[in-house]
């Protein structure tokens, strides 16, 4: 047992040197100013009070230091986490209980406990069961959803619904009551926000300041419309007027909890648990890998579920809520120059400083700053161009994707991840339970055997040659009996059938079965039964089956052999007999 | 559309002759004799009261002659199907109850839609998810809970039980009151069904009676245990000392019932209904395909469904219980000459006759001598020797078998049938999300590429050969890219990688992505992506992409062409350039 391997901390910790450190400090000042409204604009959306974002952003990111192998990883709470937290704990408990927040840690802590299982268990494959389609559907249904949730508070009025459709129906119905003031700070954040992000930048290097600091800035647009709004806030008495601010945050580090170990709590929120872990193992592993690539790094997957499974443990034990890997805080943190994942320590004591001396200050922002921070954040996760592209490239992955995205904009987060991940096993499945197979023949004067159908190949009336293109199992053996049997009775004077297993991995047992009965229904019909190309593994396996000595007729290493054999052209025998030793392999 | 396709009865019909009906009627008594005792076996097997298993041979015969595409098929109550509707029936009432009844019926209304609308939508490709080993794991273990279910009446107790355990450990603890007559009667049976299809057979041959005649009286075995112990109850009086009988049996024909439509009822019995028709359908076309094979007929499973379907709903509007195609039953009106469905429909006529005259006898009949009939004819469906044929074939497929038969012993049918497809469905996409590839190189003077590790062959330094033996699709995507990336990490001076399709039928939109990946960190690390022998379809779609726009290599017709041009020994240019014309097919 290697210890760095199971504390990826060893890997870099003993190394670690001062331009190093530089590096981290000044990475972990720029998340740290990014973090802030994103962590109380993410408590907000999950229906929690905004102190909870705060303490989930502090020993989580200690612990993943520790245990996570990405190098610039950010964690913390994210806005599709956030959603699914929310509509989870939203069917245990009335969202400002004691109980709601209770079902918030038990969540994390759940989480935690499966991802770290996961991880130890190493299944962190089963992510690669969420289809590109379904993983792209998925997260713009719900940038979508998340941004309709937020409308309310731009325009200070009361709606409330879990498909998109009843939130944008409770919105239009209560539009009269719009408040005024709220709508002219969500708005002016809103296109503050919208003008930042598409033109800041490019305003500020043509004014001379370099590519990256001006990046940089424009990412810390949103501190600078939280500060101006709670300037404004507090110096005009907003909240005397209507306008909804966060309130009294309490001052200080995050407290100790203990999540609850209701069992009937537990087996309510288990699937939501299994959901926001995979959701959020799969955006951690994408972004992970993503930039580790970058820098010629690597991160190892099944590592990465302890990192952030243990993370959410933390988080449960400290007083916050479900966190995993951000997409735009990752990039961020790298971009910055962050190395090591003491950049990620770094961010959890600026961000512990500023629940210390913050929080104060905090209590006049306008609900209405942080609802159009989400709203800018999430509608740049949406991408419709995608859906066009998988559209054009493959029919079945955009069904897989279309329904995701329907699914979850009309039934909920949950659903839609389950019918997208249904949808594309069941599509995959049923393709490959119709495998492709062609009858091929021989190119004039080589060795190399072509589809009759696409080709002008030589064939000969006595001997027929299908190359089978799937492993067979169960789900397509009864499909290439029908497809043997066919090619037999269309063929009147057959003498011989080559089954060219070049695409052959795997024949289970069903498969198996269907090979003795093609066997035993050519053999009455008078026809002998050849294969050719079995692979090495697939040849050990059937040597020792009655098929192998039922069969009536040889196995051949390739299509020629058999085609020269079967036509009398060869006066060696190139064929092998099923017990014979120096069988093929390949 | 074609009319004979959807009423097979017009392929037949039409040309039916004097020879055909002879032969007809005579495999037509026999079926009778032997489905009469059966008919009434599994009608108790369900819950259901004697004449419900008559009733049930009846309509369904004459509609599957109209609408079944199998020449020999017999229909009718069968045992597993009795032990599903058992199981599925006895959660919403009491045996005896009117409800029992109405659910018994609304389960085969229900079982005939859901039949009829997937064979209208030509769904019969479903039932290849169900593999042979499941299928085998699960007719063992029903045989084995059926024949335990059995033994309260051989012993005269009660007992109770939906898995093995129970019912084990019910039996045991009434063993005590075990009633003597009763006993004799049924070890009687027992014995004597037993003997006769061991030895029966072989000893009227001896005696010169030829093969055919003597396995027909073979057959016809249980109908005499039936004619001998009602004689000798209604002889010796047996019901008064307390061996239970049948009891009196409405004589008459069936009667014209309508299944209730509560929806309620509907949606508990939903999921049964669905494994019953799948389970049932599975059953049915086995058999229906092996008799048809042996005499080169073919059946349609769409149609095949349809059949089935009709004739379910037939026995919901004639008092029947859920039916389908009998294996034993099959092979003995196969055996005894049964040319065209007529046959099964003038069955019906005989199990009319019987119902209308021969139920007054019936009342006298012993329970348990019905109890030994389907002992008997279970524990020949039991097949142990395949279970150690699969273990010694595939790990995987055994594990699949064993999962069916534990679940279903120790829980029931319908969850052993689902833990059964869902684990052969989870280990089949565990092992095409790990593919099998291999890194190849040229079998010195020929234009193959074999196996590095497998065989002596030429490689480059320079240029590395993948071949991917598996279709490219989400589940395996990140496999490939951490196999292609470990491979240029392990050989520093490479060049150039081809990745050899031609095991590849589909790239799915996730693949696309980790191609798209792959080329962009290959090109990062100077390495050039190459692919090779991609399949027609495959290289159709791929040419619209950008990733085949901005792949850093070329597109080979084969692998040889591939090797020639990139060690420079080719002067022509063999390779294509994406959008170019003449694109390889295969």
């Amino acid at each position: 047992m290697n210890p760095k391997r199971y504390l990826p901390i060893l890997q870099w910790l003993p190394g670690y040197g001062r331009s190093t450190l530089g590096s981290d400090l000044l990475a972990a000042v720029i998340v740290t100013i990014m973090l802030i409204p994103q962590s109380l604009a993410y408590a907000m959306l999950a229906g929690l009070p905004p102190e909870v974002g705060l303490y989930a952003s502090i020993a989580p990111l200690v612990i993943y230091a520790i245990f996570g192998t990405s190098r610039t990883l950010a964690v913390g709470p994210v806005a599709v986490v956030s959603l699914m937290t929310a509509a989870a704990v939203g069917q245990i408990a009335p969202q400002g209980s004691p109980e709601y927040l209770g079902a918030a840690l038990a969540l994390a802590l759940m989480s935690g406990l499966i991802l770290t299982l996961m991880g130890v268990a190493r299944l962190g494959f089963l992510a690669n069961f969420l289809s590109h389609p379904v993983i792209s559907g998925f997260i713009t249904a719900s940038g979508l959803i998340i941004a309709a949730s937020q409308f309310k508070h731009l325009l200070g009025i009361e709606a409330n619904g879990h498909s998109l459709l009843a939130l944008v129906t409770s919105l239009a119905g209560s539009l009269g009551s719009t408040h005024l003031p709220t709508l002219v700070i969500g708005l002016g954040v809103l296109a503050f926000l919208y003008a930042a992000r598409r033109w800041l930048k490019s305003t500020l290097v043509g004014l001379g300041v370099p590519a990256r600091p001006a990046d940089m800035l424009t990412k810390a647009a949103p501190i600078l419309a939280v500060a101006v709004t709670t300037l404004a806030s507090w110096g005009l008495g907003l909240d005397a007027r209507g306008v909804a601010v966060v309130g009294e945050v309490p001052s200080g580090l995050p407290p100790l909890t203990l999540p609850g170990f209701d069992s009937g709590l537990w087996s309510q929120l288990f699937v939501a648990a299994v959901m926001i872990s995979i959701v959020g193992f799969v955006e951690s592993v994408s972004v992970g890998q993503t930039l580790a690539a970058k820098r010629r790094q690597r991160i190892d997957p099944d590592q990465e579920l302890v990192g952030l499974g243990t993370s959410n443990i933390a988080a449960s034990f400290t007083g916050g809520m479900p966190v995993t890997g951000g997409f735009a805080r990752s990039v961020v943190n790298f971009d910055a120059g962050a190395e090591t994942p003491a950049a990620g320590a770094f961010t959890a004591v600026g961000i512990a400083v500023a629940a210390l001396v913050l929080t104060p200050l905090i209590a006049y922002l306008p609900i209405a700053t942080l609802a159009a921070t989400i709203i800018v954040a999430v509608l740049s996760l949406v991408d419709f161009p995608a859906i066009k592209r998988t559209w054009d490239y493959s029919r079945s992955d955009f069904a897989a994707m279309l329904a995701t995205i329907v699914v979850t904009l009309g039934h909920g987060v949950e659903s839609g991840i389950m019918v997208g991940v249904g949808l594309s096993l069941a599509l995959h499945l049923y393709r490959t339970s119709r495998p492709h197979s062609a009858v091929v023949g021989r190119v004039p004067g080589t060795e190399h055997f072509r589809n009759v159908q696409r080709h002008a190949v030589e064939t000969d009336d006595r001997l027929a040659i299908l190359r089978v293109d799937e492993s067979l199992y169960f789900a397509n053996a009864r499909y290439l009996e029908d497809t043997v049997m066919e090619l037999a009775s269309r063929q009147p004077g057959l003498a011989h059938i080559v089954l060219a297993c070049q695409a052959v991995n795997v024949i289970d047992a069903s498969a198996l079965e269907s090979l003795e009965a093609i066997n035993a229904r050519l053999k009455d019909a008078g026809v002998r039964l050849h294969l050719a190309e079995v692979k090495g593994p697939v040849m050990d396996r059937l040597k020792h089956t009655e098929f192998c000595h039922e069969m009536t007729g040889q196995v051949f290493l390739s299509t020629f052999d058999a085609w020269q054999e079967l036509r009398g052209e060869s006066g060696a025998t190139l064929s092998r007999a099923c017990g014979a030793e120096g069988l093929p392999v390949r």
